[in-house]
């Protein structure tokens, strides 16, 4: 069985002749290697009969070992059991705390913006969503405010000190996007646009990669490798909704899923209601579940108006509603023994107050 | 729009002349009008050109009105907007409490089913379940102990003081078997069995009727109305996950159905996350985000030996399992603001300590 | 691997006392054996290890030898690789022809039931088919005329000699039922009710088991496993649509498992796209399409005034769109290498055109 | 409702000034006019109150006109009544012919690519398909020989004389791979990647639009619109299978889709059997089943060497059962009173029997 894997971790304090040596002896034995730097490891790659040898005692154990197949390979849950977390400005998502990102699905204008961003700030979110390039079902939409939106978000950040983490849709904008943000967001419908996942894994910028409405568990774990491949570990993968025969909500929301990837893969775990389920009521609800399911990171969709909203607003939450979800998510992460992520500072509430009188 | 439904819920303390009344209003009006006994109330469904008009004030007033269409009525929760709370012997469901039954996928002998029984009684429990009909995708797989499955049952609850729930298949069992189960199982093959539902209906005991993995939130309430419409309201709704294309769990469990619920049907609901998942370790995940999402009861595998089951024994708990799992539950249910539902009787578990020596 | 499972066909002509020396031969090695009469021959299903080992060359050979697993046995097309034919009074299925058993929905009313009935047999239909109970998904709609409904099938059958085809919901139903009908049809929403399909299978009547539209090709082959167990092999499968994320169409036509279940199974194949796609545009391709796929009989919605169906009025195909269709299905079945199986009595449009100068 | 949209179609012969005079209309009732050229027309979309007025009668008569909604627009049937013929190379699908491309899954070398090539050409096929850029699941599979491909597949039509079709991943490969290919493939993963299909779009070349694997009917009429909004018609519909629960099938070939397809959009359909079904054998009777479902072109993997292929193989014909599939395809055909389109050259079947002596 030739196409066994065996994954070895090392920590990139072991000497370069480890390293070395590790590869001549699978080399001695027809085994083909290759070697990621991923976390401030070695990751070493080795495909062929050498992974079913015994390894040799004589040369510098790796921190961990893993089998491996199918191409799920670097973002093993084995490879680091502790978990990666991954840093988006100055958000922490998979260190233990419950990080919540939210805003407007679409950045649409200077005051929409501003207000959704203060009010979001000022309920606890330690992160701000907001799409600049929108991809739409059909070109007749709202295609959003492009580059100008960027600017905005870039404002947004500016007033309320939240990182802003947007969606990329065209490998040519990595770069120039690049400069801006603090995360990226690959959205469903390009889970499996590889040449925009290789140029994000290439930026080596923090990434939120979300599951393709179609796609399976096992397809979100392999389409994330195009990632991790280009040594880029500060990805999170984002359950929002899978398509069934079920209409009653816009997607099924898999729960199931998040508790499995928690348990297959090191990366962190965020979900997102809004998207999944297109019924504001129901978001509080399965806010808390996610959570109780595992979930690391909640994406929310807020709007001041949502019924004046260019895009899905019928599933945005009001301000109002975002600050009783996130009192309410308060309690539910104390009841799973986790709490919620701090505001990046401490005297962050009293600034707002003062600079937002106006914000619900 | 003469296919417009109209809803009117009175107390059964109203004078009939009352109810009376109310069908002469709407027979002067061409409209035709049905009267169901539920929940110690009177409903009229008035169908016809006079729901439209200004409701008489010279009538006695209604406790609540709704409207309706599609085929969904009786299970409406504007009808008792505080919720139905059904009681399966000594387990009430859908009182507020978070109730928990749980036992073998099926009986098999009386070691296999007294030593679950009382484990899952010492842990918490507050009713039973265990297959003697069991409705298997191939004829050659055991079917169950049938009618000897049932007196092990009922040995079962003798011992531990719980209620057992138990799944009838057949519209020609339900008489017997009523005189011995404490509630009604309709399994996922059968949401659609309408004759089947007709009978449990009219039989009057409490039932518990699963989704069927096939069917949407829509179908299971309206598969409802077969039983409400007997005017047995002691039903609780059931989700056990759906087919969908992922393939990574038996099924997926849909927790967005289980918040739907709770907004538009006063039937308690119940999740059973063992049968939908098929992977042990993720059952204590969902399970804590069932009842985040809104869940008033559950329904789990345990197994004293999972691999020696004759019938999915692969996603039953150990007792140990269960016991971690209650306790978690016990925490998350403080962080929604709910309890578990309290044991049967307060000396239980000293009870049990006693009889049970030898149980996990 | 004491599970692998080793199929014998016997001719039934074989002397007794060659099945008794098979049945001692596998005793001997410890291996169970239970025999059906099927398809009239005997079939021997050998469970344990003497499957593994070489056959006696003393004993009589079994006409046909096959593996099996998974509880898929008697229907497997290795045990009659030349298919099984279906009769159901004077139609038959599954002898290369094409069979068109075609009629209402449901059965309304004498006149309804009487011009549909006239009209399909004009056309060319070798069976008629038409609803008296109706599984309906709430209690609140036309639930068939019931036992009144079989007396006009009778009826419908008596004028145009054509054979009738209806759906049993009930196990309670089967002995009084198969006094009149033809033929039992077992309904979507039945598939997995385990009693019915044993009632039915002892019941000796020819049956079409139609799939249930949340269940997999490999489910429909082991529920067909219910009816042959009883010993009856005189069973017609029905590919009716599933259910997925596409709501163009009601349901989703996979003809995929038309193709398939031809290769896997010897029990005949039929289709029912009326209740598949619900508008009678599709209706017509996508009959020629289950034909060119592989499909054996068709069972095509009919009603002379749709508009005033009572169930499912929508999808119906008017007498002349009928026409047409069995016209363009002629020539498909040509393209084939098939035909139309013939109306039952050469003189048959004679006497029709005589008996109903209304008919379209 | 202002947001009813009103297409009129225009002979490209007419006079600019009454295209003017039907925007000053439209102007002057405060509605919005866009204007596209498509397949030698010009269309005119109109949105506000004025598309609910009466048209004037002194203006140019359009050839058409027609309501739209949803973003579906350009691609609507009643625009073009007699359908949308695209020209690939020498290849034209959606003139009433089959076309019938075929080729490898992946060009893997030299030899596996001329001698496909050679084998479908001499069999019927019209155009050659075989993939350079291979977007698959995991970044450690053959990711395609890429532009060293392009080069095979020029080479392979040099010899051949067929059009080849490829598929395109990269918004930054349209210009050059435009260079070299006949017509875009746009793969599955692709569907909702809209910077690629707006690249295609304005590229002008002619174009294979795959349906997403999870996406509808509605979304893939409204991801074309991508295409025509750049004034490309020439683009062809793909149906090849969706997600489902039912896993005997690698997807779910939804053939109701193209019968759909056919009636609500002036654009040709094809059908890809090959990636859907995952199973040889089927691949035959789904491929007539397509034909007889309406579908104009189908695209066929074939190698050489099945068991041997880098990519896919398992699914792929041999040379030999493609030609029984043509010979086959060939009598459906009549039987749908169409026919397989003839070869591009009367005397190639000589040329490549002196050529190719050496291919099944």
């Amino acid at each position: 069985m030739t196409d066994a894997e065996l994954l070895l971790v090392f920590d990139s304090t072991i000497d370069p002749s480890g390293i070395e040596g590790w590869a001549q002896h699978f080399d001695s034995t027809g085994t083909t290697v290759t070697t990621y730097r991923l976390g401030g490891a070695d990751v070493m790659v080795a495909q062929g009969p050498g992974t079913l040898l015994p390894l040799p005692a004589d040369l510098p154990r790796p921190r961990q070992t893993a089998r491996a197949s199918g191409g799920f390979r670097l973002g093993r849950r084995e490879l680091f059991p502790s978990g990666t977390a991954v840093t988006i400005g100055s958000a922490v998502v998979g260190d233990g705390d419950i990080a919540v990102f939210a805003g407007p699905c679409a950045v649409e204008n200077p005051g929409q913006m501003m207000s959704t961003a203060r009010a979001v700030a000022r309920h606890g979110a330690v992160g701000l969503r907001g799409g600049a390039f929108k991809p739409r079902t059909t070109p007749y939409s709202f295609q959003g405010l492009k580059w100008a939106g960027l600017d905005l978000l870039a404002q947004a950040r500016e007033e309320t000190g939240l990182p802003i983490l947007t969606e990329v849709v065209d490998p040519r904008h990595v770069d120039r996007m690049a400069e801006v943000v603090d995360g990226f967001q690959i959205g469903t419908r390009n889970m499996q646009n590889f040449e925009l996942l290789t140029e994000v894994g290439r930026s080596g910028m923090p990434a939120v990669l979300k599951r393709g409405f179609g796609c399976t568990v096992d397809e979100l774990l392999t389409a994330a490798e195009y990632i991790l491949a280009e040594g880029n570990d500060q990805l999170v993968l984002c359950e929002r909704g899978i398509r069934t025969f079920e209409g009653a909500t816009r997607f099924t929301l898999d729960l199931s899923a998040v508790a499995l990837l928690k348990r297959r893969t090191h990366l962190p775990v965020m979900v997102d209601p809004s998207h999944s389920l297109g019924i504001p009521e129901l978001i509080e609800p399965l806010t808390l579940a996610a959570v109780a399911a595992g979930a690391d990171a909640l994406l929310i969709d807020v709007h001041v108006q949502p019924e004046q909203a260019l895009c899905d607003g019928k599933q945005a939450l009001l301000p109002e509603d975002f600050a009783r979800l996130m009192s309410r998510l308060e309690m539910l992460s104390l009841g799973v023994g986790r709490r919620l992520a701090p505001a990046p500072a401490a005297d962050y509430s009293e600034i707002h107050d003062a600079l937002t009188p106006d914000v619900v």
